[in-house]
């Protein structure tokens, strides 16, 4: 699983800090979360196929996180697309892009399917065999999302050695794989978890930008692998959070702790601050395995 | 009169060529045309206060012209901006900056006022006691304009030796350069136009962008100091250029010199050609004077 950060910092873009949008490689597919304006150079400028990328997914209608997403579906035009785009965000994003793109005579010739959330519940948005995608509710100034991206757990890996010990045929091995147990010549059954190790363990990534302060949220994150939580200001601007519906790197590591993730990653920081290392400093205090997001950063789980 | 050019290249942004933008200071405005994504990021790399911005002019609502402008204005929202803002733009710009701004729930907390264009003769659309801009009716795959800027005559300066040699008190100097004749205490009158000199000559600008080749601009082109005129193609792409209502750096050349304009400004380039000044090269086996647009590239006249 690799996160790679396109932009991190709150509201509006400048010439050295992004606003949101980050591309998380999970299980085979290459996922975009959030679009704010120069999302598409971005992605150029970390060399990320845009053909790679079928589903973006939106987690509230502020310009910092989705004004870079008419230009980034025009110019997977102007490339040639044909296969499906799938967009997940809020009631409204469709008809904002369809005018859009109805004002420049510019209709995609691609399939452009939207999936315009609504629910104030938990709700399974995508499903395959490889991952399985659910909002997190938040509470924002506008209705917002988070997202829960989780991995399925793969298939058992052939235990090579077991199977030679046993005397088993190479035609078996594909059965083996697929979970089968196997019947040897003399009738003795063998289990498939003799033949094979545990596959492993599926990976787990929350996405919960913008949010202000909510305990609640803990219990939808339990376990989680990488819970990426917005810590627009610090503690010294607690304040300021609470009224604009944000949260302090002292609280996002308050929710990690209490949901018991193995790695925070904070992010959304105001341009207030000389160093985002202050957050990190903050976070720390009450919860150890703290990243920092920075325009451009990859991150490998 | 001074053009900085934000950006002057087709279709999308990319990590180093940004889509049209460009910022005419005219007669002590600051004035936007167009705002392709990521315009705003320009402008802060150019050091152009947005606060010294008040008229943007959009020639057309294809992305590469407009898709930097919910952006742009949302930012001098968080800026504290109070006075208004007058956006030009074709029919329909209301609807969709409105709609982006509603479902972010950001109004702007200042006088956000758009003048819509549906009309396809040229039409005055601002004029103040410094400036008129005119729109110039172009021929592109959806409704556009380029917009044809003024200077009006300023004051005429004042002669101080002339005024000396006829014994003229100062206090009659502001009179002067009113516009005032002045009659002496020997009763002789004498004739403003003796006392001044003539202000300097009203220099004019027009930007026409995007377009395909029309001999009917050249009329109302004529004599301009300052033509910007796109140049998509060169004439190998001739046959492409027609069909996408587009032109050619030839063409531009054409129309500049049947214009009889002073300076070309060549612009709107697809990233296919390995040099820009492959344009120069051809345009100037018509017309001489012929500039380059780049990014980042500013201009005296």
């Amino acid at each position: 699983m690799r996160l790679t950060i396109l932009g991190c910092y709150a509201a509006t873009p400048r010439t050295l800090t992004n606003p949101t949008a980050q591309v998380l490689e999970i299980n085979g597919h290459i996922i975009l979360i959030d679009c704010g304006e120069g999302t598409q150079v971005e992605l150029r400028r970390r060399k990320i196929k845009f053909s790679r990328i079928n589903h973006i997914f939106i987690s509230h209608l502020h310009g910092d996180h989705f004004f870079g997403l008419p230009g980034l579906i025009s110019t997977m035009r102007l490339l040639g697309r044909e296969k499906e785009l799938h967009v997940y965000g809020p009631k409204g994003i469709k008809e904002a892009i369809t005018l859009l793109l109805k004002l420049g005579d510019s209709w995609t010739n691609y399939p452009l399917l939207f999936h315009e959330l609504a629910s104030k519940e938990p709700e399974l948005v995508f499903e395959d065999k490889k991952i399985s995608v659910t909002t997190i509710p938040l509470d924002h100034r506008i209705y917002t999302n988070g997202f829960l991206f989780k991995e399925k757990e793969g298939k058992r890996k052939l235990n090579i050695d077991a199977a030679q010990n046993y005397g088993i045929d190479k035609a078996y091995y594909q059965n083996i794989k697929n979970g089968k147990d196997i019947t040897l010549d003399n009738g003795e059954t063998i289990l498939n978890k003799e033949l094979t190790f545990d596959p492993p363990k599926p990976k787990s990534y929350a996405f919960c930008s913008d949010t202000v302060y909510d305990t609640n949220l803990s219990e939808q994150l339990k376990g989680v692998d990488v819970l990426y939580h917005e810590s627009t200001f610090l503690e010294s601007e607690a304040e300021l959070a609470t009224k604009t519906k944000h949260s302090t790197a002292l609280q996002a590591a308050k929710i990690a702790k209490a949901a018991n993730v193995k790695t925070l990653v904070l992010g959304h920081y105001s341009t207030r601050y000389k160093s985002i290392e202050l957050f990190k400093e903050e976070a720390t205090t009450i919860f150890s395995n703290v990243l920092l997001a920075d325009d451009g950063r990859a991150f490998d789980f």
